[in-house]
């Protein structure tokens, strides 16, 4: 199991099957890279003026992440991508 | 539905017809990016020296933000842009 | 009406008539961007550590800013400047 | 009147007839940009950890700031600088 | 023995037997830097708005560390990394 | 006499006659900028979370600070070098 | 005597005679800058959020800092290394 540290959160990237506007299916390397991911575990909260707060993302939650955010890291074979909760945008409900 | 984390806000753009001073009516590509949205979700506040804080704007708010403050997402069909609510200015009324 | 958020003010510009030194009135393009403004609209207050404080200057105070501060937004057909009190400079009495 | 806002204080420089070790007055253009001003206003204090706290230096003090601080503004036919007092180096008794 | 300081911390990397997706065992050199590691020992703790607080990991936890992160020391023979907690990302349980 | 505010210091530089290895006077160009100083004047204390704190040196030390810390200033014929209390580095006892 | 200001420690390096792997002992020139040294004194202590709190590390200390960290200083023919408590890794036991 991966535990994240403090306001860190482990997603797992939700790859969209992409289509151009006329439908087309695009290749691997036509797509953008993915925004939206499932959180799989999230850190022990942060420090808010010396006081810890929980995180507001739980496991489970599909969110929304800056593009670009974190650092990509391989357990075994499972791709995951470990962020601060700040880079997460939203959750989708 | 799209619920912002912390201090995030999520808006739509509110594109304007453009004119020009002599009347003509901009295509597209000549307009400027829009400044004015409509805040769709708002997050659960933002810490002020460990206290937690509601946002200013709420659902419904018309607003002006910075030109290209935060980021851009798509959910569904639609465009939303999430932002904090420090890059929004001011609240039209 | 246009409520600026938080520690920020909205300004109308004041154009300055300008002459040189041996008295000749400049062109617009030969001026300096004014740095001369009223207030229009003051935001709700900014924290110091936690408490909410108000704004120094307020509707129809005649004030100094820095140069090139804020940005610039168009509201129907008037121009506003929106900057942080911080900008401000000095309030002429 | 000029009032400036905070921990901002107003100055006029003050120029001093500029000499070379061989006693030869230096023209304008050969003198380096006046250190030395006098205090014509100060701000209302800055904020100490949500404290107000009054600024040190006071009306009429003679006082060395960093070159190339602050900002050259122009009220009237005068000349002043405003600057924030963290800029005043050290007062001259 | 080598004890960190504050919120540091000092890990022994961990190389792992990398292949190729066909089976290829890679020599040293087409290697990625290691971003595994076993925690060697840990500071006595960080401070949190005046507050000391212990770390999050303890010696013989397996992490994951940021790529590039820290600083390499040599005590004897043995290489250690010596890094802030904050650039451990997770723990492996 | 000139006070300096806050954190900073006064200090007057003390040029050591430099020698090098084998006895010969350097002549001043070939000198290294003077890094001793001894404190003239040093300023009301500066805040450490809201509380006033008095600076660490006194008038009278003989000081080490940061090679091209600070501003230098001149009053009369005397040149001083003002410095923020943390570009000092050590007292000489 | 070196008395070094709040969070700053004074070092001496301490120079090991470097061998290559395969046994030659290297001249000074190929030598890496030292990373050890042994601490000489140490400041008053620094500020967590008010309160003052000592070092952690004290004279005669063997420590590991961070290479090009701090500010070398002469003091008669002591070659010294000023640095701040945090350039300092771990220390030896």
């Amino acid at each position: 199991m991966i535990k994240p540290l403090g306001d860190r959160v482990v997603l797992q990237a939700i790859e969209k099957e992409e289509k151009t506007a006329s439908g087309i299916v695009l290749p691997e390397t036509a797509k953008e890279k993915p925004q939206e991911g499932e959180v799989i575990a999230v850190g022990t909260g942060r420090y808010e003026n010396g006081q810890k707060v929980d995180l507001e993302v739980k496991k489970g939650d599909r969110v929304i992440f800056s593009k670009y955010a974190g650092t990509e890291v391989k357990v075994g074979d499972t791709e995951y991508l470990v962020l601060r909760e700040s880079d997460i945008l939203a959750v989708l409900d």
